[in-house]
């Protein structure tokens, strides 16, 4: 007997493997009883085995678990309470089991409604595991199958390493016309634009905050040419961002995509995803007279969680406390790049508990850190009993992405363990140049 | 706000929809607290609302449920039970959240191990809801995007119905000649087979009992082409067929597919999917250095509710019952048949609680009653409180998949009850041909 996954997927410490056994609020425990503080898991979104998400499963697991070809109150009432999140026009909700399906039925939907085919995306984006995911998935594909003829990429916004800088005048636009210019170039062979699939902030490209008003910009060109705006907000979206519900509304009051797909954190750690859409791209969809179906998706359990999270972040106040600890984090974050040369940026722009730093060997040539990044890592593990990990093309962006509950002493301590960490590193190796001959 | 799969997924009873609040083993109650005996809940393995099942994921939700990137006894635990129900090859296993998952991950192996790209299918087979699954679902592409060039359909082997039936000295050969004709034929074209695939009974096709040695010669066949063949358990595992665990194994003992995925009965409700494969094939899906990683796939939650599903299976003894109220609610059904001209079929050869009558307007044509079958299915839950429903290219099954708890008393009424609307219908027919001039 063996493990897929235990082969074909990276554990995290994959030299010294952690066996956790219990976990709380921000905090993981391992075999031994050591405390890890967690800064990575966005998934268990309210905070690790939450007392009221366990309460409100067990509840309902214990009542009623049909699928939806009942009738059920539990799934309007979630609808409706996401819906309260959204602009208006997003007011048609689709339930299913992970954030791979519904990006799946996000390409579906934007395929069924525009009769086109071809999809833009950005450069290193991950959108999931499933086979037409990987497609549109250029962190993915580039090792596997190639790019499919239908698939374009566009540069990633990425103002501090990217093609246009923070020293750019106009970030947003120059970044915006190279999406135009793909469009230009899939229009002069012939093809057409289904959609623009976005993370609203791209994760596995390196915690990018793109440049304001890049996005309206975008859905402007996409659907001019057709194409429809999906906003990929399965790591962002319930708030992370703290100042908004979802990260695609940091981009101002007059953006709306025209998809939204969630999963990550709407469940605490539960299976549940969903696909929100216009009803115009709704009735495209039913129009075709195929019947969705999904076994799972939007069952009584699975809404009652999603109900359960909701509830918590308003009565525990979390998208108030991303709010105060991420910029907390981020100015800390700050202060210490003016002290570590390596910490070549801290992303800035947002706000909440999506932040990333940027390690660079020199920050002339901005080159990535790679090694630095991953020592910093596993020293925290080691040393301070902090999870924190690694992203971007070049795996040199370290990621915060805790559970909400995270507070102000916890920001603290991993920015001190960091400084400690980073000036230690200057020490040995200023001790090393002296010992050298 | 509005929800997507009221309108694209089919509700059963659509023109008067029931509201269940409430189930417990093989029952639902609506919210007039109307009981009504379930012949339909397959998802529900062990039973609506288990208790034990209620217990595991809340034991464990208060505990821990990261992910795969932490080291976790239940998964292990788990994938050694699943282990001991299938042959020693089939000893790698990835964890997911549902069928459809299941199968596209399936493909993505298929290809991994063969680097060929066409697969063969059976003619109605549905085997999920992605993109990718749609694809290789000639019930579902023939209505949608048609037919692609690496997708080819063989005759289903439906005995009763297609192109060999009971009366033919040897349908198992001839049918899996079809399959040795469909990869001559993609082999004339210069392409090459990567698998097979097909559910071990097929469902949605109408409960179909595949011929015995089938599977064995279709399997040698596709192996020669340098295929696999991939058994999609996602139905009819988990014993449901009473004498073996899986489906598959129905098809004798030298008989074993290369990839098994597993899903819908699997965590009685809850979001969890499997595929199993072999060494090999797992081997070449890491060779290529592309990590898998499912976000909620194996989470220590999801393995705990399989765990007591397989624990709850044994103590009580449900494969035993499935063998013993299938084979009691067959007998009946093959006794009906002999009172019932439109009973056509009583779909026999394996036992269990996978049970199919075909209902034909005459014997000699074997015209699919597919009226009747939906005036029986509506009759049932109307005059009787209990849910049946239809499948098949006609929708002209009636197909009886109960929790496993079902009864032999569950049994004797759903049969009484038929006999009784049957009857009836045929005494309204005679008293209406009195009554017409």
């Amino acid at each position: 007997m063996s493990l897929g996954f235990r082969h074909s997927c990276r554990l995290f410490y994959s030299d010294d493997p952690v066996k956790i056994v219990r976990a709380r609020g921000q905090y993981l425990f391992d075999e031994n009883g050591s405390r890890y503080l967690d800064c990575i898991s966005n998934v268990h979104h309210v905070g690790h085995c939450h007392p009221s998400i366990t309460q409100a499963a067990a509840s309902q697991m214990e009542l009623l678990n049909t699928n939806t070809r009942f009738l059920h109150d539990n799934i309007v009432l979630y609808a409706d309470r996401l819906a309260a999140t959204l602009p208006e026009k997003l007011c048609v909700f689709y339930f299913v089991n992970s954030g791979s399906e519904a990006n799946d039925l996000a390409l579906r939907l934007a395929h069924g409604y525009t009769q086109h085919e071809d999809v833009i995306v950005l450069d290193h984006a991950y959108h999931g595991h499933l086979t037409s995911l990987i497609d549109i998935s250029p962190y993915k594909f580039r090792k596997l199958a190639g790019q499919k003829e239908w698939v374009h990429v566009a540069p990633l916004p990425d103002v501090y390493r990217g093609m246009f800088r923070e020293n750019h005048p106009d970030p947003a636009q120059a970044y915006a016309d190279t999406v135009k210019e793909v469009i230009e170039e899939v229009h002069r062979k012939g093809r057409k634009i289904s959609a623009f699939f976005a993370e609203s902030l791209p994760s596995v490209g390196g915690q990018i905050i793109l440049p304001q008003g890049y996005s309206t910009k975008v859905a402007e060109y996409v659907r001019s040419a057709g194409g429809v705006y999906v906003a990929d907000e399965v790591q962002t979206g319930f708030g992370r961002v703290g100042s908004h519900f979802w990260a695609f509304q940091m981009h101002g009051e007059d953006f709306c995509p025209d998809i939204v797909t969630m999963g990550k954190p709407m469940g605490n750690g539960h299976p549940v995803a969903c696909v929100a859409t216009t009803a115009e791209i709704a009735a495209a969809f039913t129009a075709n007279g195929v019947e969705y179906f999904n076994t799972f998706g939007g069952n009584p359990v699975s809404c009652a969680i999603g109900l359960a999270v909701l509830d918590v972040m308003e009565k525990e106040d979390l998208r108030g406390n991303a709010m105060r600890v991420g910029a907390h984090l981020k100015g800390l974050l700050r202060k210490l790049q003016t002290q570590h040369q390596i910490i070549g940026d801290v992303r800035y722009g947002g706000a909440g508990l999506f932040v990333g730093i940027e390690l660079v060997t020199d920050r002339e040539q901005r080159t990535p850190a790679t090694e630095a990044a991953s020592r910093l890592v596993r020293r925290l593990k080691e040393e301070d009993r902090i999870c924190v990990s690694t992203d971007g093309p070049w795996e040199s962006v370290v990621k915060f992405k805790p559970p909400m509950c995270f507070s102000m002493e916890d920001a603290e301590l991993v920015v001190q363990c960091i400084d400690r960490i980073l000036t230690d590193k200057v020490r040995t190796l200023r001790s090393m140049r002296f010992l050298l001959p």
